[in-house]
């Protein structure tokens, strides 16, 4: 990938808007439509199959499920089998899989970092209790195996399990980094964590796809680097929304991540660049809660401008990966790089 | 199975210690030693391989697991792959991740029910919070799911995925159940949670094992339907054991089942017997923890009497299955059904 690689036209037309554009185009393209539309009808299609008892329990696992979310992992499955000549009916059984478990780490993850809000409604165990909040992830683990064990082959379960277990080792560190700010909140440990809790899934997700849709092992590769800087990319676009929702006082979550012990790539970029005496003064502040005073060190430190920066670098890196091959559906992996950092939710 | 089975000699020898006895000669006999001993070491074995970061998240992983336990499941897995014919080292592998997904499965209902004490040490959650336990449970799936990964099929994965959601199911019936005693809490509803929270998982332990021991269609029944049986014997005990050990003052866990919202078989026949006045106070005094009133009211109805008997009957029921059939072993799967209803611990 170290030469040139040619620009096709259709992509070029693609990325030809200018950066500061608010709309990447992504929910107008009426194949990506196409794409999340089936994902969602059989989302509910599957979670009917399964209504068990207790009722309350499958009550519980539908809320968050069914109130939306970007199914980007399940798209980037999809996306990847038919890039490579694979079919959209071979990927969708692993595409809800892939919601169900992203669903459950959501679930459990609020849990933990007590969030009250998350895709515009109440968080599960806000609505449910924590109780029925850590059950119904569990369930949805339960079901995702269930729905991806008939098809399943030793190299597809072993990429599910070990996408599962750096999710964890992610969410594990990111609660450790959290409580010892001063020593370990800088930009390296922040992307570590974007890594294992966000890029790890999306790779493996890219990985799934590849494999049913048979690609050669050259085109694996290539599709997992793309899911890498995709996922770089769009985390932390995450960690800006977060900031800027915030600060703009249209944040869902209130304080969200600044005042809760989750990593955030903004943030740590000002935690890094402030001198020794200023740093210990952010942390006691943002420890006291005082949100202000963290977003006037954020200005002070150009850190979005920084984070900005840097997801368009990893964005610009995923569509270089993309160029040149003659993947089918290319342009809309394009648009999906370009979603990942201009988009506004 | 109707007409009377053939009775062997050494199940005979094996089952003719009068009922009293304190012990079931499950631990003194050497085959069932070899057999723990082997699924504790592969345990450690596999925790040692999965040694990740970070480390505290595996320092909370490897707490409860090699705290010990009884192995019931991954030993009934075991035996029924030999029983049919398979050996010991085809069934190991699936024995570690039962063990993986049933600890995993305790850390998570230790948060929910609010639990402290557990194989005699401080509960997961109690000792690393409750952040910690919920993802140390979630790793621990995802290592199951890697373990057996490479040797799974369609037929192996439906049966974990479906057990797994049974239990999840049981979980949050006995949840629901005991947040409200006076209309559900009876022997019936509580035999129905037990099904869900312990008989499913055993009888798909037993129907593993069956599968890679390559048993027919009608040792698979049969395994399962001992498995079925030693389940609800083995559970039943487990809610006696609960309530003497907490009248003995030797419980572990204080009060356990009694002021905490898990289902108790024993309780249910208190509440059950007792007439409509009568089960109203003593649900208001179990509201109010008052356990001694609950003692007294147990010992009236004879509850743990009905119990004893109701085990029994499982357990000669579970034997009964075993009787005149060829299963290699097929003493140890005796030996077993006794340690459920006869074990003090």
């Amino acid at each position: 990938m170290s030469e040139r690689p040619t620009v096709h036209t259709e992509y070029e037309m693609q990325t030809s808007e200018p950066w500061q554009s608010d709309s990447s185009g992504f929910l107008e393209n009426e194949k990506i439509r196409t794409r999340i539309n089936l994902i969602n009808e059989e989302i509910k299609r599957c979670l009917l199959d399964e209504d068990g008892e207790p009722k309350q329990l499958y009550e519980t696992v539908r809320h968050l499920i069914l109130a939306g979310g970007k199914r980007l992992r399940s798209l980037l499955l999809i996306l990847g089998c038919e890039a490579v000549g694979g079919t959209l009916v071979d990927a969708l059984p692993f595409a809800v899989a892939t919601e169900f478990i992203q669903t459950a780490s959501l679930i459990h993850d609020d849990v933990i970092d007590e969030d009250d809000l998350r895709r515009g409604v109440e968080t599960t165990h806000k609505k449910y209790g924590e109780k029925m909040a850590i059950i119904s992830g569990d369930l949805l683990v339960g079901l995702a195996i269930k729905l991806i064990g008939e098809r399943a082959t030793p190299q597809l379960l072993t990429s599910v399990a070990t996408a599962g277990i750096r999710m964890c080792e992610g969410e594990a560190a990111d609660l450790l980094m959290s409580q010892n700010k001063a020593q370990t909140y800088t930009t390296k440990a922040a992307l570590d964590i974007i890594r294992m809790k966000t890029v790890a899934f999306m790779t493996y997700a890219a990985k799934v796809g590849a494999i049913l849709g048979k690609a050669t092992e050259e085109q694996s590769e290539l599709l997992m680097k793309y899911a890498e800087d995709l996922g770089f990319s769009f985390q932390i676009r995450d960690d800006i929304l977060d900031i800027v929702a915030t600060q703009n006082g249209t944040g869902e979550t209130g304080l969200s991540d600044l005042n809760r012990n989750v990593s955030n790539f903004v943030l740590a970029h000002t935690i890094e660049s402030s001198s020794p005496r200023k740093k210990k003064e952010l942390i006691r502040k943002l420890d006291e809660g005082d949100v202000d005073f963290a977003f006037e060190r954020i200005k002070e430190m150009k850190s979005i401008e920084y984070a900005t920066e840097t997801a368009k670098e990893f964005m610009e890196a995923a569509k270089d990966r993309i160029r040149g091959t003659n993947f089918s559906n290319g342009e809309l992996l394009m648009l999906l790089a370009d979603f990942a950092v201009k988009r506004q939710y």
